[in-house]
């Protein structure tokens, strides 16, 4: 049977920019979150030009097909899901840096080029593109922007709205927006750059956007403390944040996510440590010095042992905690990472309360987190042959989420809302907040084209 | 004669919170835009609680009456102007600073704390709250965020905007909507917080904002170079934002407004000076090392000559120059002070094209500005009393929008769009972006209630 969305965008496209072959299609359903359902998707488009999404977009529309913008894939929450019968529009050949200007610290892209193929041809100019999510060597610009992902440097830097001057998007109307712009301020009319930062594909599709650079910083060093308690780690984070310095980084382990890891690969850490703090400074000469004040900071609060590295390879070393999170928590089942923040002061409370939802719901929670940021994420850990345990683990997953909201924090501080997420959207903004969603999206969106059920149920 | 509004208004509120006495409603018509038409309003009110936000909110709504909200009326575009027969909403009893946490390093206050009063309270417990507007002795918070006010300090801290984490807004429905968060990160659904800070008045009524603080710098050092020519100190002030070094302060003032310094006061500037920068450190035990660095960098690109501040008393006499700008422009005649943006490789060209766009239209032309952020103010000084002169003035003045521009700017990077700019808006948005301000304003004010006539004509 011709299919008449197909036929129409290979007119226009070429053939080879159109996928209708199921087992392809069947590959590009799911993103990386778990336990969101995903559809059947029509057929998959990858145009190379802002032009080209526009004929896309208006092909989809006119035939009253959803689009699903996709980047890498990378993200946690569903948000690139396909939905039964939508048209996925991959960005994938959208791959141009189109400029770097060291004059003006700036780099104008494309949405599909990906974060560290950005960050290295910056750095060859001595610039530096700090939004760094862990996916950064596979997600893409574009899926950075939809989901406005933060990242382990975001306790000095921020997190990626903070980097996006301008934008350029194509609308469900087909007609092209340029939002924003390339100087370093402006207020001339709303923040439409910001208003789709973070938008998860559900106003418009981003064909080009205009990023803040940095001069690049030196490497950074790095001190690592363990603690008795996550009391004493979390005291040490708030009065590292409290100095003064700006560390470049820094991540919390609680006690369930070192054990883990002791178990993985032995670290040579006690049976007995409560948390750990990793800390890193990037201020050049400077570093060493900052890296000694938070050692001394986490001695004076209590730390059992404090290692500061002398060199970047040593700093990497001390990292690797951090970095075998993941791969530590895989053999003891499925993980369900939450992603809650809330205020620093509330920090304890929320480890403890976690605690708690992990012995009522019987289930591991692991809490690793972006500490300095009151970003934590909260890993359900359980038996996916257990149907009973995949049940509590969910009730669980919602119970932080809970939790998170009563002390003041927000659902999701950097994963995105999604599929994952909606239906617990209205209780951190409220009807009133969700019903002015509802209003720019149709704002943007009249005809509910892009990303239909994410987000927004 | 008995006006309805005014009476409900007196029922609800108390008669002292609700004004209609003619002069002093006269006196509340403007704020510090010049060139702006202001109506005559139909009466004043000061509600000081959200609930009576509400109260007012609503019989405004019933009766049809549109509502100007105004803070200390510091605006320099109209923006918070009386239009014929509105309601003017002042915030001057929202004055309660409702909360200061050094945990979190977050205030929350009400949008009539004044700038000042916030920074001094904040400092008492060693935290810093950045945005500086030169307003910031008399303009309120609720007035910097309706504007997105920037300030000397931009540079390196950013604008208002990177300092709001949440807001409590009224909405044209009467309802309250909290937008944003506590927390340091959050991505739960669009970005309202960015989407109301800039949206002068357009789009709701700001009654709380919750502000994120940082640990007090130090007091900043100083260093002032002269140059030759334009090219230098221009060059200079590139050279100082490549290098790594992040000043709290980097301003410029050219050859004509350093004539009217020196003419109005004897700073000891040659008569030959082309250009001066200013730039502040406020690195504490690091301020001495990255002004020294500074003043190096200024004689590398052909200082005359470079003046350090080795302490706070010689850094404030440093800064003099910039403090007296609009003194001694005011003895010159009528000031029209424009706010253009530029991608700072754009500054010579900008400077180049302001100098023969003063040539051409017969005007002087002061250009000081945050050169950091390539954000200039180029003052048409004119006699007011010789209207073929206003006329030219404001001719060029138009003329140095479209010059910001072409060379990919703004014309607005602190000040806004208000009345000022309304008719140049379109130029810079384009007629999409127009439309989707349209289709945004009226998804949250389908009455037009708010400030009719503002930013969107």
């Amino acid at each position: 049977m011709r299919d008449e969305l197909v036929d129409r965008l290979r007119s226009v496209l070429g053939d080879d920019a159109v996928v209708d072959d199921p087992d392809v299609l069947d590959s590009h359903r799911n993103d990386h979150a778990k336990f969101c359902t995903a559809g059947v998707p029509r057929a998959l488009v990858r145009p190379s030009s802002t032009a080209e999404v526009v004929e896309v977009v208006r092909a989809a529309s006119e035939l009253g097909v959803p689009i699903v913008t996709q980047g890498a894939r990378t993200g946690l929450s569903g948000a690139a899901n396909a939905i039964d019968g939508c048209l996925l529009l991959s960005t994938a050949r959208m791959t141009q840096i189109l400029e770097i200007s060291a004059e003006d610290q700036v780099a104008v892209v494309q949405p599909g080029v990906v974060n560290a193929q950005l960050s290295r041809a910056v750095l060859e100019r001595d610039l530096f593109y700090p939004p760094d999510p862990s996916s950064w060597e596979m997600s893409t610009i574009g899926g950075n922007i939809a989901t406005n992902a933060g990242g382990l440097c975001c306790v000095k830097y921020g997190v990626t709205s903070d980097f996006v001057r301008g934008l350029e998007v194509v609308l469900a109307s087909g007609e092209v927006v340029r939002t924003g712009r390339r100087s370093a301020k402006g207020v001339a009319g709303y923040d439409l750059t910001r208003l789709i930062v973070g938008s998860e594909g559900t106003l418009g599709v981003v064909t080009e956007a205009t990023l803040e650079l940095r001069p690049a910083p030196e490497a950074a060093l790095t001190a690592a403390a363990t603690f008795r308690s996550i009391e004493d780690g979390i005291a040490a984070a708030a009065a590292v944040m409290a100095s003064g310095l700006r560390p470049s980084l820094l991540e919390f382990l609680d006690q369930p996510t070192l054990r883990a890891i002791q178990d993985y690969r032995d670290m040579g850490l006690p049976e007995d440590v409560g948390s750990m703090l990793l800390a890193q400074s990037d201020r050049g000469p400077r570093a060493a010095e900052d890296v000694a004040r938070i050692a001394e900071i986490c001695t004076a609060h209590g730390a059992v042992d404090v290692a500061e590295a002398s060199d970047v390879e040593e700093s990497r070393m001390l990292l690797e905690a951090r970095r075998l999170v993941n791969s530590a928590l895989e053999p003891l089942g499925t993980t369900l990472i939450d992603d809650v923040a809330v205020p620093r002061s509330q920090l304890i409370t929320l480890l403890r309360g976690i605690a708690e939802i992990g012995a009522k719901y019987d289930v591991l929670i692991c809490c690793p987190g972006h500490v300095g940021d009151g970003n934590m994420h909260p890993t359900v850990v359980f038996d996916p042959a257990d149907a009973a345990a995949e049940a509590r683990a969910l009730e669980a997953f919602g119970a932080v989420m809970q939790l998170g909201l009563r002390l003041g924090g927000t659902i999701t501080g950097e994963h995105g809302i999604g599929t994952l997420k909606a239906r617990w959207l209205e209780t951190e903004l409220g009807p009133v907040g969700l019903e002015l969603h509802r209003r720019i999206k149709a704002a943007f969106d009249p005809g509910n084209l892009f990303n239909p059920g994410k987000v927004l149920l």
